[in-house]
């Protein structure tokens, strides 16, 4: 069975994050990884774009029942009909979970996978964490590129 | 994007629902298909298997947060967390939805996808329904073999 | 804490199944118990009607992420966002599951209270099921009256 | 119907955030709105025992799809077999969402509540979120004391 990575993001992200998005999708492809994602728009289509563009397999766990709204680069949909609840599934499918980017919805999936902990979770770009005494929240990989991101997933070594 | 179909059955299923579910495995292979299954034993185990000695591709939407039990047939694991609610994540991604033998949780995949109502659900054997009346209930598709199944799909006209 | 039945039944609902939801509401108000249902209109909102008019607590576990289309007799509302998933909720959430009336959802619920063999599953009216050999498939318990599908929970002996 | 008010918080809590969660409890009782939560021990067990004390009602959500574990002071349990999945359900059934303490399951409730936006969330202790450029991401309300709490949901102006 193929390595599997889930990537999460913002629909609504920045340029900078779409382009990260697009280069870890290209690089997870390369590897013959599996790309997870949550197969809509922002960071979800560029990943699955980059996957695509290296001839590797995406797979789209949606919110939706249905398959509207799917960007075009998914190889396999998974139409959960489970809501906001699918964020869950995709950081489970994850041998490690790589976040870009900040937004509520992606807090709530690094959220869980660190939860979860069964994967090492990577962040490239988005929010920062303090506990109550202001200090970092320990436990997460904070990436400073693409590259970087894959490597601290630990799968390559 | 493949033609993807969800089948489903017993853990605890008889020889001949195995044989079938096989033979409805290898099938969906050679026609390229996607098949989406539950990813244990019983049907689930035998369809992966029949998909993947024809090197067809395989997802398994597992009950629990992990990959604990999953058949060794599987090219994809989503390990979903989510209970006997995957029943209705795995029937919401297949373009058809083929249900062999008869058990509860095959039942409840039987209704959730003719409540569903937007894939055609075929039925291989197991149990039969009746209404108030003692007539049959109308919709699902029944089938006498492995190819009659999936020439009820329609995938393939 | 008090016991709690779930109860289960279509949308679309015929005059009689409405009649019987309604006395079975009073009557699980009348014994203190928590009427668990899906929350919106048919037989859901027969059997808040009933309970509420004898003064009783009504849980709706709604399939919308919002209260939009609850039924107004519902005393606590669960708005899952998990769509068809909400069915399982419905069904654990029950010390005894009645299903009145047939439809494509309440046979799904049937099956999953069956398939969780938890608590006892009582029917009044709707579907029959047999099996390969064209005999019933046994376990669930066929109440004649709603008096009767009270008695046959076993909840009150 | 009753308000009803989510209020979340770590299995694993400091003595500190056990307290205002009884007190959070109380005085959500006093005010007749119903406390949902997780069902479980540490803040979900303090909240539930301060409602309890003021002869509040408490609905208990829990992962699990049994009892087991529940803690003694829920007026009414779902148990809904959808794991960490519920924690969408528990905040998408507060007419406002407190969050006290700090745990990443703790933190993947306030970013559900957060990209859900339907309720007012407010947080008592626990983490602090930066944005990209080291700024206070927006959008929670942070109280200072239980009191304080309430006051900053809005609901009863």
């Amino acid at each position: 069975m193929a390595i599997q990575v889930a990537v999460c993001g913002p629909r609504d992200c920045t340029v900078k994050d779409a382009r990260n998005a697009q280069e870890i999708g290209r690089l997870l492809a390369e590897r013959d990884a599996v790309v997870i994602c949550g197969g809509y728009t922002g960071v979800m289509a560029a990943v699955a774009a980059g996957a695509r563009s290296a001839g590797g397999t995406v797979v789209g766990i949606l919110s939706r029942p249905d398959r509207e709204h799917a960007n075009p680069d998914l190889s396999i949909v998974i139409p959960t009909g489970a809501g906001e609840a699918r964020n869950n599934i995709i950081v489970n499918s994850g041998d490690a979970v790589i976040v870009i980017g900040g937004s509520w919805g992606t807090l709530s999936e690094l959220a869980l996978a660190m939860r979860h902990g069964r994967a090492p979770v990577v962040q490239l770009g988005g929010w920062r964490l303090l506990d109550q005494h202001g200090d970092p929240v320990p436990g997460v990989r904070h990436a400073t590129s693409p590259e970087h991101a894959l490597e601290l997933t630990g799968l390559w070594l």
